[in-house]
Order: structure tokens, then C-alpha cells, then sequence
């Protein structure tokens, strides 16, 4: 990964902050109960130290927080937020949290949901701006989905920009993945570029977790349970039948984390694969020897395969994209299922192969507790950063913190699961799986 | 349905009952606690009365229940379990029961569980027997699945005999669906005419809840909740897109109990197909134009289909088997999906279009509370049954009572879900579609 | 129990049926999907038959269901629903059930909901009357407790009577328990004495499952479910300590469903007492010698007890009453919980007692698949019944098909569990406990 | 709190590490699949900066991972692991976890579970060694409570060592709180200074999440979600009966975690205390005030306390303490009852009160999806630690990273919830709640 400059961490502001925040919080009491975050607040960026090797120490984040002083008057101000993309579990909570933060906790008089993502700001599509009240959202938080509905793919950006001006809005909040921030960076540089004080602010959301400086995205750890759930099942069939072998494929385009993720937490899966890491189908190192070896020796087996894993065995085929600009994979899962069955069947070994694709299944349920803690964070600290006039950034979770993360860090990479990490390492002792399925290991070991 | 004929509803025993049950019940203490069960114990066949007309008055199940004679000594019995077909809920449950009735109820010395369905009853395959020990089957009913294993198809009858004769078993219980009931009905025939006093005793297991004479079979109430979270994430994907139409396919071969309940459970579902119902596609009165209008009027749409509904629409194409016999149907989720996306893209009206086949998922969970106290009784009935020496018999469940049900009165015909019952009524009420919608309905009104 | 009579069995009416149902069913499609139910329509009383002795074979429920010709004019039609007494998981699938069923099947222009149980009805407490709408209750049915709040307690007839005249009530739905359906009761007969067209239908609403000709009213299954997650972390509690004890006090005021469902759903319990049987603590045949034996033997128990069971320990004691003038009972949970640790501290023997009173929290809980499915039945057949102008009755469930059920008949009498039941045998089977802990039992066999 | 110096964060070693380890990882396949970590590795202790401030820049926690170089021979070590004190989700994962990771992927020959405790290793309770086998741990994650049982308060140490000896244990794994930990600290010191190779690792247990540098521990992340629960049907109790007020008391002794997540995962909370934080109940500034502005504003309230909240508020009554010397507090929940309906009477507004302990409820359930993972992963840390010779060292989770804490650092304190932390700003948030309730608030902001 490159490697950012102090100044690439720079947050953007829209100015001076002239009013006091309503918030009742810290010196205003006397004592710490709950605390104003100072700008100066930083939180380091390095955290690992491999043999005390050199790292660049002069690189922080932002921290995010409540600020003493705002950019805006949030007895006049005019917010809106939307959401893009795929469901998630927990988009409900960031919409109501969001809601809440600025009606009750600073008294903005008017906050309006954008109806089906960026195209409610595109008129062409009717008119997207849905007020919002506390009846309308009491209980969103408690169900899958999106409240707000949603869409895929950009719109032009001077169209929502005119269309926010139109409506008056100060503050925008976009939660969405990727595209998602592109579209709300050009929404923020168009804005500046026309003298605008429009604050733009992202929550990341993507429930494969592959979003940079986000340890941890809200809905991921939801997707994760109800994969593992799956996998408990799957582990049921595989074992109720003689040498039963039962394929899960699961979320994760570019990044394994619900692979992985769910594999150590059920503990049940023998093989996982994720799209970071290639492997072989044949001989001698390849996949089916090795499955059928576990399958005679102990009966049955479970194989959770990523979505995005293995796209280099179908070659050259040209895949094809969604509305999103995101690659549809090859189908991984229908091919491993096939290739098993053809291994079995022309060693005359018997095998009773079935095939699970929870697709939808397991990013339309509500938020776990977790993600709805992480979810009410990342809408509250989003509010605080809009109050404040920051702009064109990101909430980000680095170590544990909530941190501002500019979005042009985000939008140019993905964040991948690494083969060095802790969770990959418990992916390997938990399957016993080895740690590498390839023919042709690469002949000298690759830098660190 | 024809009606069977008092005669037909008669249970076979295997002869005269010498011994005294070790059962602490009822007159032993003095008091009715828990009470042994007379033969002479029945339950009326009807009990709707329309209009008051005449309904034979002489059919009766005989009741299931503890019997305070025994034809087996229980100190010298030997018993074996098999469990054959589907996964289904709760059949872990039924094994424990079982095994744990036999055990410290009855101090039965051996109880086999049989691996791998029938086939562990056939030498071919290797050692089917397995002696059960109380560490085996402590916490099995916690998890989904059968502990046992099982397979599908019918294994000769012969071979099946003769094996259970050289391991000395005195009573089988055989949990499954119809084609296992016909293999149990098999082998307790078999014994008779070769004067082995073999007990054979059936246990219903269906998930899609179609064996007759059973209310209702464990199982089905776990996969009608698992539905239900199938649905309400389909719900929420359906919200989530501007005219989102999910179409989610449940089980149900022949029956369309699953996915009633599920629709009922749920309260939102929009349109319910099941295989006791046929309907059309095309105007005048045909589904698309119904569900364009639901889509219309209310931005979204979801759609339940049972995997056995809506086969007529495939014309005269020819339908394969699986092992166990069962016709494999034409796939009607993936055609109503394509179906309805041509519908949508020839009228030019935008359709957000989604398919969920959860396969699998509803079924290989663990028993619900529901379901944990039938499989429970089931298997603790049967138990009884066959220490009296009673054979050839499933245990029923017949107007909030187990009862003795002729194997015979089982394997001839399925339960259906009539579209006069209480059910389809509610799904009806709660998806508000139209009763019918076939283009040609029956001129005269069928004879009730 | 008292035998009823044929004509104790008979529905009050309004008056004649002169408007035709508005429910596309049956006849009217040429075809029966659905159908009108006809008021001869009956279920038998019994349905059991030992020794085949003579029972009365008149005896018959009228049927529930739809009717063709409906009393009340549905266009002009005013309802309102109200929810008395404790929470029961149901309550809000049954209100929006019956409003959907009101508004949307028959075309009921205003529904009303009454705050807070009988004292909405009783303007000494300010206006009780919601308008509902469908955004109101869309998704309530996701939820425990009650959306309209509830009460304890009795008002004034004439004065509830008088606002529902006020306020041009036609019909009134009475969810509630035995106290509530004597205040339904009491409110129709004063209709009818003031010869008002006021059509009052209870709905059965019992978390302890008393109600009697109610086979399985809705949250029942719920709680136990909930019951059971609790005695899943007793025996986890019990197991991880040297001889742990865990006492579980579980709710039943009368009737130990709760308890003994829990038992046998759950598997892991060593004793169970209900309100129905009495023990004896001491010896020679007293529960805590049999306590200790186990707990020698085994290292550990769970001990399940309703909280009406064991009072006659309490001896003379009076007992309180609570506002709606059920008994508020001695705390037997506490009263096992400090005599075992006396009894194993005077036998000088280690023992790790813990106590679990999961009061409030089994009976908040959103409704189950299961109860989903009845509390919407429950709520829609009541509306049918009142729409075909039937009054003072209680919707029952009996055989598996829902039924009208005189209030008289209901209010008399609570529903207990029988010693002689299957679900009674099922906690003796499982449990393994003696059928009988107490000291002196009868001499005699009782009559059966 | 005190600054750790550079060598306070040393860890101990047993010797030269002299055996290659078994694992297929890193180096060894020519590419990184999971890694070996070498000593140098390190985690910063200190990661925020407030106003770019001086932070010792020299502190730094030794990173946890296996070690290509073993101190034990794996074919020939003898291990032991130990469960003391309370249950808490995940415990069964540690167990079966370090078991796998000792067995399956070290190839240790003997792997012991001690019963009971410490108490195990005391030959006066009798023998507690239990040689652990793959069948008996197989499901063992899946169900709440710990398989080896527990117990609470110290054993002589000295006897517990010559036990160790006798039995020929090399590594010892201790899983529990500050109790356990202060138990093995001393087991490592005293084995040093009688020149044995014994390793002990501690696992940091506490429901509570209050071991410092553990970030999150297993098994509180379950309870949160199980409180969470019982909070939703605190809320349905509060809103169901007029003025409805509930308190629900959690766990938390010394630390606030569990009620301040819940509060902020559930969102339905109206006022949260926890030990960090004192409040007075009485005017101008005290809790009641604020209750009863709330309920007469709102209708309802929901009161969340930990159980050691408020302690300030008993005056100098003493306080006992359990066998593992933990302060049993006065019992806030109950004291907190009684004051507001001392205090609602008073002033003659209806309150109706009802008050919650889930007590054990939330903590022997089974772990959830995270914690499965969280516990997974500090048991394989465990023994990739000890079977690189490293003793008297914890495991510890510090900024999303795995790390070695030396005991003595970990056994003087408790982690506390700091009001200035991100978990306190979301409880007020969310609450609404003052973040002051004392009538005199300090005159001067202390020092930060």
C-alpha cells in the first residue's frame, strides 16, 4: 500500500467556527462527562512496530468528536441524508441516529431522508426529499433494510448539487460504499468549486468490510453471524449424508472478510477461500486432492468460498458490471460445486454434493448489537463533523477511535484482507486447510 | 379423500402382553399421575360437523400411550433407530427420546442407532450399527440435523430383514417421510410372513407437513420461522429499490404448508402460490398483471412460490426423480423471476427484480420449542407402541392427540392444504390476492 | 369438571343478517378457495373416548369463520379494540390483525383503539380513544407489549357502556384474560338490557394458557420458548459449579403449562412443580431427599417451579390480591431456594445454590411463528363473528379449529393442566422426578 | 492512572528456545500465509494525542503470534487448562480452542481440563484432572457455562504446584479475572523460584470488561446483546401500563461497560448509571427530578443501573464479599425501586413500577458470533505464548492487535469506563440524560 503524506490527512473545513455547540457537555459541567473533542486531537496512524523498524511517526488522523465551536447555527440549519448501494444491516440505525443527533441533540429545525440513493436528488426521478419526523423513524433501527430506500450508480453531480441549493440544504450525509464517496467527493469539490458551504460527510458502509481505514464497517459483524448460522447448517447437511460435501458461498467481491470471519466463528468449515489468495483445482497441490482426502478420512467436509475467490480459473471470460461499476463475478460457487462433483464421480467415489447461496439472506436483517452501537457511532460523529464545517471526508474507525478521514484517501483503494493478519492466521488453524492450494509457489519469497 | 372403513383403522400386534411395564404411572401410586393408557382408548376420526349431516360416527384411531402390559420383556429387548430421507428439525430430538425412553424409562440393556438411513441396514455398505451410550446423544437435540446420518431410497427387504435378525433387534423405529413408511411397512409385513415378532414402528418426519393423520409434523413450525426470516429479508429488499419485486422459493412438493404458514407468519407477503392451487400468468386474469398493479400502487412487491406450485405452466415437459422416488419439479422460482422481469422490461416500467432460494437453510437448523416438544413425543409414544408388541403403525397426531395410525392408511395417499381451511383463509385475508387467478374458471361450482 | 349443556353451548345474536359480506370467497369465485363458514357449522365437544363409555354426543361448539350475510352494514360500521391486563407476547399482532381485517378485508371506515385497557373506556381518565391508522400499526406486530398500553382492574359498566355509545361504537374487541372477558361479559348483557346493537367479542389473551376451551391461546408458546433460553443457562450455571443447584421460578398462577412445556421442551430439568399437584419437602417422601440423591449422583440440578405451586406450604398465610383481583401468591422460588441451602447446610454437605426469577422478561417479547399465526387468527375471527352480529362470546380453539364460545361459559372457570395429560407425562419422562412427593398418599384411587 | 515504564511491559521467559515449530506457516511455503511473528514485534501502547501533547514514546506491549522457535519439545509436552470464577460466554470456545491449537496444530500429546477451579488442583477436593478428548469438546462451543466447571477463591499455592509437578504439567492456561490471574501470577513466581519450566498464561475473563489492556473480552460483548433483550421488554413493560417506569439492573461491579452498552445499543433507554459515575437522588440536581419530568412528559421511562452504581448512596453500611473476595454490593436496583415509588407516592402521581433482574441470564448463555471469534483467538495466542517458553503473562487485545501483558501489570488494577470516552458520549446521547445529576459538582474541572 502507498504510503500517505501528513498532508493527505488534512481535513477539509468550510471556515470559521462562530457559534457555541448546544451540546452539555464537559467544562460546561464542571466535570468530564463526556468531553469536547479539541481539533488537535489526533490519533496515530502506525500502531505495529515489526523489529522496530522505522515507520513515518508524523502521521495521525483527525480525531472525531464533538466540537466546542461550530461552523453552523443549528437553530438554521438544513440537513439530508442518503443511502446508496446494497442493504446492510444497520443503514436503519445510522438514518434514525443521524436524525436524532441533529433534531435533538443540536436542534436543527428540518432534516429530509433522500428517497432511493442519488437519484432522489435528480428531479428526473420525482421529487426524492421526504421530511422526517421522530413518529417516521422510532423504529427503523429495529429492522433490516433501508427506510430511505436505495439505488445503485452515480447521477450528474451538477444536477444534485443544484437540487441541494434549490432545497437549501446544508449538510449532506452519504452512506454508501465506494462509489458511494466518489459521488460525494465530486458533490463536495463541485460545491467548493462554486463557493458553496455545503458539508459533505460520509459513513462507510460496506458489509464486506473493505473499505480503508474502517477496522471495522457496521453490518459486517451482522453478515458474519448470519453466514455462521448458514455454515452451522451447511455442517448438518454435510454430515447427515455419506461423505456429504456442502459448498457456502458467501459475500465478498474483492475482500474475504465474511469468509473468514465466519469460518472462525463457526469452526466447522475445512476449506475457505477468499479472493485475495489464488489456488489450484488439481494436481499435486490443488483443492480436490486435498478434499478428497479430508473427505475419506472423516466423511464429510464444508467449503466456504467467497464470491470473489478463484476468478482466475475461468481465464479470459470477460466478466460483465453492475450499475454500480462493480465487476459481477464469475460464479465461483456453481463452478467449485461442479468441479467437485465431476472429481467424485470419475473416481467413482461416492459424494452427495449440494450447494447453499445465502445471497440476500444475510444483509437484509436488522443490526446485531453490535453494529447498532457502531452504526449510532458513525452517524453521531458524522453529525458532529458536519456541525463543525468539515467537509469532503469519511468517518473512519482506526484503532479502536473514530477518526476524519479525507475522501480522497478512501475512494482510491479497497481494503483487503491480509494473509499476514490474525484473522487469516485463525482461518488456517481452524480448517487445518494448508496454508497454500498452489502448484507453483512463487520461488523466492515476496517483500514484506 | 376416501374414507377408510373402521376395520382399516385397526392396529396389528404381535401377540399376547405377559410382562408389567416398569412405568411408576397411575394406579401404581394410587393417584393419576401420568396413567397408563387402555387399548380401548380412542379418538374420534371427525369431529367437523357442516350443516349437521351424517358423518360415519364409527371411526376411530386407537390412542397412543404408555401400556401397563408389555409384550417385551424390557430387561432383554434390543431396539435400533434409522432415520432416512431429508434433514428435517427435530430429528435429533427424536433420537434422543427415543434412546433415553428406551434406556431409564424402560431399562432397555441396547439400543442401535442404524447409520446412513436403510442402507445401514444392508451389509453392502459396510456396519450400519452403532450401540448409543447417553455421552452420544446428551446435547444432540441442540443441533440440527441427524446425528445418525441418513440416505435416501429403498434397500431390498430381505437383506434388511435378515441383518436386523442376525443383530438380535426386537423393535425398529423408522423416522421418516412416506417412501420410509413404505420401506417400515415393507419390513413389518415381511416379519409376519417369516413369524418374527419384529415391532416396526413409523415416526412421522416431513418438513413440508404432508403425511396424513398427522395435525402437524415436527419440524414444519421451525421451517416456517426460518421462512419467515427469509421473508422479512426479502421484505426489506423489496423496499429497498424503487419497484423492488422479491420472489422468494420455499419447500413444499406437494403441499403448501410452509409456504402458507410463512405468509401468515409474516404479514407481508403480497402473493402466496402453492402446489394445491394452479394459476395463469397472462389476462385477463392472470398473476402479472395483478402483481403490476400491487407494484404500481405501492412501489414494491413479494412474491412466495412453494418449489411444487405452478408446475402446470411448463407444458408437457417431462419431470425427473431423485433417489428417494420424489419427483424433481421444474424449477418455478427462477421461471416466475425471469417471467416477471420480461413483464416488467416489455412494458418499459422500471422492476428491481430479486430471487432468494434459502434451499437448505430452513431445514438443517436446530428444533425450535415447538418442535423440541413433539419430536419428544413422537419418539416416546412410539416407544410405548412397540413394547406392547404393536407393529406397523405410525404414530399419529390427531386432534391434539398421538394416536396409533395404520402403516397402510399412511403410504397410500398425501395431506394436502385445502383451499377451504383456516390457513389459505389467512393468507388470503393477509396478502389481500385475489382468490383466484386462472383465466378460465370452472363453470359450475365443484361438489363439496 | 361441570358437563355444559347443549344450549349452553348456543351464541346470542344481534338480529337478522341482511347485508351481504363484501370477502370475495367461495361461491361468489365459482370455486372454493376460502370459503363462507354457515352457522351450522359445529365442532364436536369431545373427541376422546376411553373404553368407548358413553358421552354426551350432542355437544357441539358452533364453528368460526366468515359469514355470507353480515348484521352489520360493514360501510358504516364503528370498532373499537381494547388490551387489559399483563403483556403477553401476541397483543400487537392481534390489534393490527383485527384493524387489517376491520379496514382493509372489510372496508370498516373508522377502527378505534382504547389507551390503557378498560379505563380508556372511563372518561374520569381523559380521552381513551385512538384513531387508528394503517402507518400506526405497519410494523407493530414486530414488537412485545401492547401498542394501545394496558390496565388492571374493573370500571363501571354504565359508564364504559355510555362512552361507547357516546362515541358510536357498533362492536368492541375484548383482548384480555379471564377478568376481561367477565368485563366483556358484563358490558354485552348491559347492551342488551338497554337494547342497544353493541356486538362485544372477547379475545382470549392468557400467557399462563388457563383459558379453558381454548386449546393454545397465543404467547403461550412464546414464553415458553423464552422459558426455556433460561433454563438452557440454569443447567449451564448448575453444570459449572461443584454440586450447583438452580432454582427457576417460572410464571403459572394457576396452571403449571408454562412450567411443565418448558420442561420438556428444554430436557435439562430434574424437577418440576406446578400449581395443580402437591409435594412435601420432607421425608420420607418429600423433594429434597430426592434433590439430594440426585445431586450426590449427578453433581448437579435444575429445579423448575410455577410461581402458584407449593403454596399449601405456606399454611395458613393470607394471600394478597392484585388489582385485577388475581392472587398475588407467596414466593415459592425464594422459599426452595433458602430450605434447599438450609437442607444441605445441615447435612453439611457443599452445595452452590443459584435462583432465577425471569419474571417480566418471558412475557414482553414479540410473538413467536407460531403465536403469530394465532393471535392473527384469533383477531380476524373475532372480527368476522362481529360482523355477522355475534355477541358475548370468546373466540376458542378446540380440536385445532376455532370456535365460538359463550362468555359465560369461559368466565367461570380456569383451565388446569392434567396429571393425566401427555404433557404432564412428557415432564415425568424427562425429568425422571417420582410421579408423587408427597408423604401421605390417598388410600384409595380416585373415580376417574 | 499510574505509567507503566519500558520494563514494566518486559515479558518472562523460561529459557532458549530450541525446537522448530510444527506450524506450516510463513517462510516455509515461500510466501505469507499467515506469518510467524517474531519478538521484536510490538504494539505502541499509546495511539491517541490530545493537542499533539508529549506521550513516552518508548512503551510499547510485546506482540503475540507463534514463534518459529518452541521452548517445549511439542512431541512431549503436557498441558493444562484451568476456568475460575463466574461464567461468561465463550469460556467452552477457550477451552475447546487451546485444545485444538494444542493438539491439532502443535500435536501435543496430553492435554488436561482441571474440574472445578483451582479448587482441581487441590487433592483435598479429590483428583480434578480430566484428560480431554476430541469427542468430548466437539460441541462444546455451542453451549453456554464452561465444560470443566469452576469455582471461586484461591488454594494454597504451594499445593497446587506439587500437584502440577506430580501430574507433570508443563503449561498451565488460566482462564479468569484478576482473581485467577493474581492465582497464577503467583503459580509462575513460585514455579520460578523452585527452578521449574512451567508456563502459565493467563486468558482474561470478565463479563464485565474491566481487565485492563484487554480492550474487549470475550463473553461481554453476549451479555450486552442478552441485556439488550431484556432492555426491549423492559421498554414494552414501560409503554404498556400508564406512567410505566422499569428498572433493569446489569452486571457490572466496578465498571459501567455492560449497562452503558446496552443503553446504547438498545436506544431505549431514558437514564443509565454506572459505578464510575456518582448521582444524588434527591432535588435540586438528583435523579427523581428528572424521572418525573420524564415520565409525565413522555408517559413512560426505562432505568438502567449496574450493580455497583450508587454505592455512595448506602452511607457507611459494610459491604460483604463473595469466596473470590469481590465486593457484594448493596443492592442498588431494588434501593432504586423503592425510592421511586416512595417518591411518585408521594407526590400522588401513578407510577406504575416494575423492576428487572436478569441476573444470570445474561451471562451462561453461549457466545456469540464475535466472542466465538474473540475467544478463539486469545486461546490459540495462549498457547502459541506458552509453547515459546513465555510464562506469567497475559493475553492481552490492545488497539484491534493480540499482546503479551506481563501479569503483575494486569493484577493491580481494573479498567474503568472513562466518562470522557467515546461509550459514555453515546449513553448521554441516546439518553438524553443530564450528564450531571449531583447536586454539588466539584468547583474546579479536575485535573485531565
Amino acid at each position: 500500500m502507498t504510503l500517505p503524506k501528513p498532508e493527505d490527512l488534512a481535513i477539509r473545513s468550510l471556515g470559521e467556527c462562530r457559534f457555541s455547540s448546544p451540546l452539555q457537555l464537559g467544562a460546561a459541567s464542571g466535570e468530564y462527562h463526556g468531553e469536547f473533542m479539541p481539533d488537535a486531537a489526533k490519533v496515530r496512524f502506525y500502531v505495529e512496530l515489526e523489529s522496530l523498524d522505522a515507520r513515518p511517526d508524523d502521521l495521525f488522523f483527525e480525531r472525531a468528536g464533538p466540537r466546542e465551536r461550530l461552523f453552523f447555527d443549528p437553530t438554521k440549519v438544513r440537513a439530508a441524508i442518503v443511502t446508496c448501494g446494497g442493504l446492510c444491516p444497520g443503514i436503519n440505525n445510522v438514518i434514525r441516529s443521524a436524525f436524532l443527533a441533529l433534531k435533538y441533540n443540536y436542534g436543527v429545525p428540518e432534516v429530509y431522508g433522500i428517497r432511493y440513493g442519488y437519484r432522489g436528488l435528480n428531479p428526473a426521478y420525482g421529487d426524492g426529499f421526504l421530511l422526517l419526523t421522530h413518529e417516521m423513524v422510532e423504529t427503523i433501527h429495529l429492522q433490516g433494510g433501508t427506510f430511505l430506500g436505495s439505488s445503485r450508480g452515480p447521477q450528474p453531480v451538477g444536477v444534485m448539487l443544484d437540487t441541494l441549493a434549490a432545497r437549501g440544504i446544508d449538510m449532506l450525509f452519504c452512506v454508501g460504499g465506494d462509489g458511494t464517496q466518489r459521488g460525494a467527493d465530486a458533490i463536495a469539490r463541485a460545491a467548493r468549486e462554486q463557493g458553496r458551504s455545503l458539508a459533505v460527510v460520509g459513513i462507510p458502509k460496506t458489509i464486506d468490510n473493505d473499505i480503508p481505514y474502517v477496522f471495522r464497517s457496521f453490518g459486517y459483524g451482522t453478515a458474519v453471524e448470519k453466514a455462521r448460522e448458514v455454515i452451522a447448517g451447511a455442517h448438518a447437511e454435510a454430515k447427515g449424508a455419506p461423505n456429504g460435501i456442502v459448498i457456502v458461498k458467501l459475500m465478498g467481491r474483492n475482500a474475504g472478510f465474511i469468509a473468514a470471519g465466519a469460518t472462525t466463528a463457526s469452526q466447522e468449515v475445512n476449506f475457505a477461500f477468499i479472493p485475495e489468495l489464488s489456488f489450484d483445482l488439481e494436481p499435486p497441490n490443488g483443492f480436490l486432492a486435498h478434499l478428497e482426502r479430508r473427505v475419506l478420512d472423516r466423511g464429510h467436509a464444508v467449503v466456504v468460498v467467497a464470491e470473489g475467490a478463484g476468478q482466475h480459473l475461468f481465464g479470459d471470460l470477460p466478466a460483465e458490471r453492475d450499475a454500480s461499476g462493480n465487476v459481477k463475478h464469475h460464479d465461483i460457487g456453481t463452478y467449485l460445486r461442479d468441479r467437485i462433483i465431476a472429481h467424485f464421480r470419475d473416481r467413482r467415489i461416492e459424494a452427495n454434493v449440494k450447494y447453499i447461496d445465502p445471497s440476500y439472506i444475510i444483509r437484509s436483517v436488522a443490526a446485531n448489537c453490535d453494529d447498532a452501537q457502531l452504526s449510532d457511532r458513525f452517524a453521531r460523529y458524522a453529525v458532529h463533523a458536519a456541525m463543525a464545517g468539515k467537509t469532503d471526508l469519511l468517518i473512519g474507525y482506526w484503532h479502536g477511535l473514530f477518526v476524519h478521514v479525507p475522501m480522497r484517501l478512501v475512494t482510491s483503494r479497497k481494503k483487503h484482507l491480509s494473509p499476514k493478519s490474525s484473522l487469516w492466521l485463525s482461518v488456517l488453524a481452524t480448517t487445518g486447510q494448508p496454508a497454500l492450494m498452489v502448484n507453483a509457489p512463487p520461488l523466492e519469497p515476496p517483500a514484506s
